[in-house]
């Protein structure tokens, strides 16, 4: 369909002139005059002002039509809900967040709704207007058994009727995608993983996963579960070499000690263990390591050896141009190094390392470009 | 180019008439008649007979000539050379293989050389009518380096002198394959890759690799290191489960003790440790744990957990459809039902798991199938 690249052509180039269009597309001017006509009518695309100045007449610039979709994005979080609106043309129209006090999964979507309403009430639309939800969710969505799976974190969020509740809300487009999924696709999108084919992002924080970017796009798997790095069978490996072997069994559960001892709740025990007191958190474990405290620097250092291991398994499998560390643990200054160190040991080839600068909105941009994306093919399909 | 659209649905066909192409291509028979035309001139396409019997007059058939193009496939092991010629239709012209008995690198390219020459006289060809050369090895071809890399049991494949050495031998158009890739690739072609869009093919031999199929191409990783198992960080885990630790210095080296522990060797040594006597092999290990030897039962045993936690590394990566054990100990009956029982435990997710029923020619295979596609591209873009 013509319409289909011209409307491409316009996303692309962002402003741009009639004749322009005809040139870089090879249609006449007149198939896009009338194919721009067809946009027009469909709202998909509007004028937006005349380019001047340059040889020959004035030109008539047209654009997306900002407000041809609307994307709801939300994150939903153990201590917070985030979410934002963004516009066809990928401009942010709202962005809020909210500490949550619900109780139980479905006093959370009725949170999550809540926050919805703000967000529409500061972007000027209604529910009505959104053409596309994406919604951040720890666990995975298992297409295969319309389930969300492997959900750690937030009771009650697996069963069925919360997938059933959230549809009713937030309509059937709802998609759901996995939290550290959506914030490797922020990453794709606007951080580290811009400029290459395949990366790994793997994130570290209160709890431990991965977002596989192959060929430029999210892998996720055919149960969704591509990524689920808290079951590397890593567990074992700390005992043998004097690493802490600190499986919690309030949290393990199924999940391998590997995600129990590496996750920011393992970097605490070990603190504790050995021998550090007061309000001891991940963060002030590296803050005391990087003024020279012995004791937190070798946690820092077994924490290294733990997630050079779960690097090393991710490049024995898919061998990306680029890891990227992100959570409050991955992107804690003093951990790159070591783990560099160790994987110079270990790994069969060393991928570029890079620590992601994404803010806490890195889950709810991802599902803004996911989401953004799913609109584009929805729209250029049935233009 | 409708000369590429007909010779891909000539392919696909066999044999098809002019009538049926214009069906299937929407073309008309008159661009039909002139495309088939450029096809013979080009040597591409011929006639291959007449179908009478149907309705209407009787039709002259067209397929690929199978004289457009030969692939040279050559399997480097350690014991063996292996080796057969395919036509550009796919069928199989010559095979053959041959014990090995270099003692040097340089010795192994005359050896592949001899080999090749057997096969151009038994195909009734010459060395100048093969379009296309594949050679199975061990180790990857880094394209990044032109070079190849991790290679495990064969000295001084990896100089730089032995590629310059296989290409002068063979031609620039040469492909060096990881030989776990190409086996995976003719589990792809004839196999049980077939019919999945994502799959793993675990080969646990004298050595441990894997090759990874996902949207139904090879993934080689950008150092060609993808599937590089043998270097999973699972040998600590090995000795905290009461598992053998058989970390060998004579052929662990840089590679974890995963390999050295779970391949064939690592197999004899902890049935020798667990006290089996006599000519102790990895086959007579589990054809005795076959018959209620509870020594070699146990061996067994270990072994499947090994197994089942690089498995589980690879679900947790990728999470493919399925999971494909190949190899000697790959495809030992005995093996795959306690690898499943541990992975219920372990994975986050359980793809399908089944054993090749390929044969010692896989490796071969895969180059066929290789070569045979990077022919039909060079073709098809430039017919």
């Amino acid at each position: 369909m013509n319409e289909q690249l011209l409307l491409d052509q316009i996303r692309t180039a962002g402003h741009i002139s009639r004749a322009d269009l005809a040139r870089i597309s090879s249609l006449s001017k007149n198939t896009v005059s009338l194919a721009l006509a067809n946009l027009e009518r469909a709202g998909l695309v509007r004028t937006s002002g005349v380019r001047t100045g340059g040889p020959g007449p004035a030109a008539l610039l047209y654009e997306v039509h900002p407000e041809a979709g609307f994307v709801l994005a939300l994150d939903v979080g153990k201590q917070f809900l985030r979410g934002a609106i963004g516009d066809f043309s990928g401009r942010i129209r709202a962005r809020s967040f909210a500490r949550t006090r619900a109780g139980s999964a479905h006093a959370r979507v009725t949170e999550l709704v809540r926050l919805a309403e703000s967000l529409y009430a500061e972007a000027g639309i209604t529910a009505a207007d959104i053409t596309q939800t994406v919604l951040g969710s720890p666990g995975v969505y298992d297409p295969r058994r319309d389930a969300l799976t492997l959900v750690s974190g937030l009771a009650g969020w697996e069963k069925p009727q919360i997938l059933a509740e959230l549809r009713k809300a937030f309509g059937d487009s709802l998609m759901v995608e996995n939290d550290v999924n959506a914030a490797a696709l922020a990453e794709r999108a606007h951080g580290h993983g811009r400029d290459v084919d395949s990366f790994a992002f793997v994130w570290i924080g209160t709890g431990i996963g991965m977002g596989l970017v192959l060929d430029g796009r999210l892998h996720r798997g055919v149960h969704g579960a591509a990524g689920e790095i808290g079951y590397l069978p890593l567990d074992g490996a700390t005992g043998t070499r004097g690493l802490r072997d600190a499986r919690d069994p309030r949290d393990a559960r199924r999940r391998s000690g590997f995600e129990s001892a590496a996750s920011a709740a393992g970097i605490v025990r070990a603190a504790r263990d050995a021998g550090l007191r007061g309000s001891v958190s991940a963060r002030r474990v590296f803050a005391a390591a990087a003024r020279g405290d012995v004791r937190a620097a070798g946690v820092v250092a077994d924490e290294a050896v733990l997630v050079a291991r779960a690097i090393c398994s991710v490049i024995a499998v898919v061998d990306p141009d680029l890891i990227v560390l992100g959570g409050g643990v991955g992107q804690a200054a003093g951990l790159i190094a070591p783990v560099e160190r160790e994987l110079r040991r270990l790994a069969p080839v060393l991928p570029e390392l890079r620590v992601s600068a994404l803010g806490a909105d890195a889950v709810v941009d991802g599902c803004l470009a996911a989401g953004l994306e799913r609109t584009w093919e929805t729209v250029t399909v049935s233009p």
